[in-house]
């Protein structure tokens, strides 16, 4: 079999297991959309409703079925128009997730992170309330997340990318091969402040090759697994590094850093041993360097269609 | 107002424009998906269907509202299973389309191109007829083109673009701004031979600068005028040039070309005298070259949701 066949199978395989869900498969067994101020922020699916519903103070059902939805609100799951303010909503849900959580009935919530991210259904649109992250699934809520290309030219101008192995005790996706540096977008930080975060935490990046960050796209993908419904979209930022550096971790996140060829990343992207969403970004990086070729490797338009799924589109009713 | 909420209003203006269609939306106003091999491939509008169900003897409707589809076909109209060779429906459907010309009933088919364009469900599926070009939006095919990014850098290093203005006598979009080079991907090339045609009709191009070509990426989006459905995908190039370059037009579509900064071209992509798909090619080509910011135009996320529109995964039932 030709190489670019054994990675094309691959690489739809990877992005199979990314886009694993779309709003129509979803609504078609059973999952609820959830609103805010009567805005689609998430959706949720049956098997934690199943919990959430006994919260009649803070959720109640707009059931399709009725056929007469009330207060001109949408069929789905809303929290309760009491909660009216910012800080309201996020009391409200904060203390019904610390209540289950208390009561452990969903495991996801056992990854408790004390790191809040802000609920909006787009992402210029202003928060309409602030959720702890290992939530989030549960809502299927966006999530916004950045990832660091890093890389440096060889002698002969060749691109090498600097690929991270996820630390053997951590909680998701542990030893696993991981981008120089990435991090979820927090509610109290900018995008480009959080990408200098985390370049500093994960590769102790000092401040003056830190200037070198370029904001390059996003991409967005919707997957899902035991934990929920994750419909996620990163920015992503290319990172050009002297010769000379060496990622340093700093935080105990990663356990090493080693330097690739970018042949030997097309293959590692498809070996299965690489956080799924951290290799679609070295996919992404592959084919806006122009090292991918569309007449060789004709699938590369569904990539491109795969790796930027339309989430905020879907959540605001297009 | 701030410069960036001034571009960033006639950015989503003009994605808009470009993404006038969903598949859900069409279905809603009575298009009817079309099926080859049933395979869906495009999508008919009303206004088209009143002239083309006349052919009985090509296409036929399989009824949603009857409930209970023929031979296990799917609900919308299909190519006569009599023609089973690419051939016989290329023939099929050509034959038709000619008589429908001579009748002159439907505009579109004035600016008949004597160019064929392959149609199949999803880009690396094996085509199963061609059709004329002027054709396409008539049935909703996804069309497939080039377009290339044409840029040099000034002695300090800043990206400065070549941008054409098409001529005043071209058939659509006269006058307007437009990509170096650009143009469809016709049955019979592959991808880059494509772009080295293009190259060398429009801009004269050499053969030694064309080896710079780089493929970068797609683009798609699916708009609508009275010519019908445009489903849309753009294979990227970007070719960097010599400092002593200057496009030079051999076939007497483009007037004159001009080299901008990139702020002046982020500019004219707003101004609305941009042919709209090749503004939409040279944002892509800003937010991938790190010439936005996240933080100041929060609005890019969707810029990049809305440039990837994904017709293929649409059509294939996803």
């Amino acid at each position: 079999m030709d190489s670019y066949v054994i990675f094309s199978n691959g690489i739809l395989k990877l992005l199979r297991s990314l886009n694993k869900v779309t709003l129509e498969d979803a609504l078609a067994r059973g999952c609820q959309p959830f609103f805010v101020d009567n805005k689609q922020v998430g959706l949720i699916r049956p098997d934690f409703w199943k919990y959430l519903k006994n919260y009649t103070d803070v959720l109640y059902l707009v059931d399709p079925d009725l056929n007469k939805p009330s207060n001109n609100k949408k069929a789905g799951i809303h929290l309760s128009p009491n909660f009216q303010t910012y800080e309201e909503r996020t009391t409200a849900v904060g203390n019904m997730l610390e209540d289950l959580r208390k009561k452990d009935v969903i495991p996801a919530l056992r990854g408790w992170r004390h790191e809040n991210y802000k609920v909006s259904q787009r992402y210029t649109d202003t928060a309409l309330l602030e959720i702890e992250r290992a939530c989030s699934g549960l809502f299927g809520v966006i999530q916004y997340g950045i990832h660091v290309n890093g890389y440096m030219r060889d002698k002969d101008g060749q691109i090498m990318m600097w690929i991270g192995r996820r630390s053997k005790t951590k909680q998701t996706f542990p030893d696993m091969y991981d981008n120089m540096c990435a991090g979820g977008l927090s509610a109290d930080l900018g995008v480009l402040e959080c990408v200098k975060k985390e370049c500093k935490e994960e590769a102790s990046v000092s401040d003056d090759i830190l200037d070198g960050l370029k904001f390059v796209g996003t991409m967005s993908y919707f997957y899902e697994d035991e934990r929920g419904l994750f419909p996620e979209c990163q920015f992503i930022y290319d990172l050009e590094l002297p010769n000379d550096f060496r990622p340093v971790n700093a935080d105990g996140e990663v356990a090493s850093f080693q330097l690739f060829t970018m042949n030997e990343v097309k293959n590692l992207i498809v070996e299965e041993n690489f956080k799924p969403n951290c290799a679609a970004i070295c996919l992404e990086f592959l084919i806006r360097h122009g090292l991918l070729d569309a007449d060789a490797d004709p699938n590369v338009s569904l990539y491109v269609e795969q790796l930027h799924t339309p989430l905020q589109t879907y959540y605001a009713g297009r």
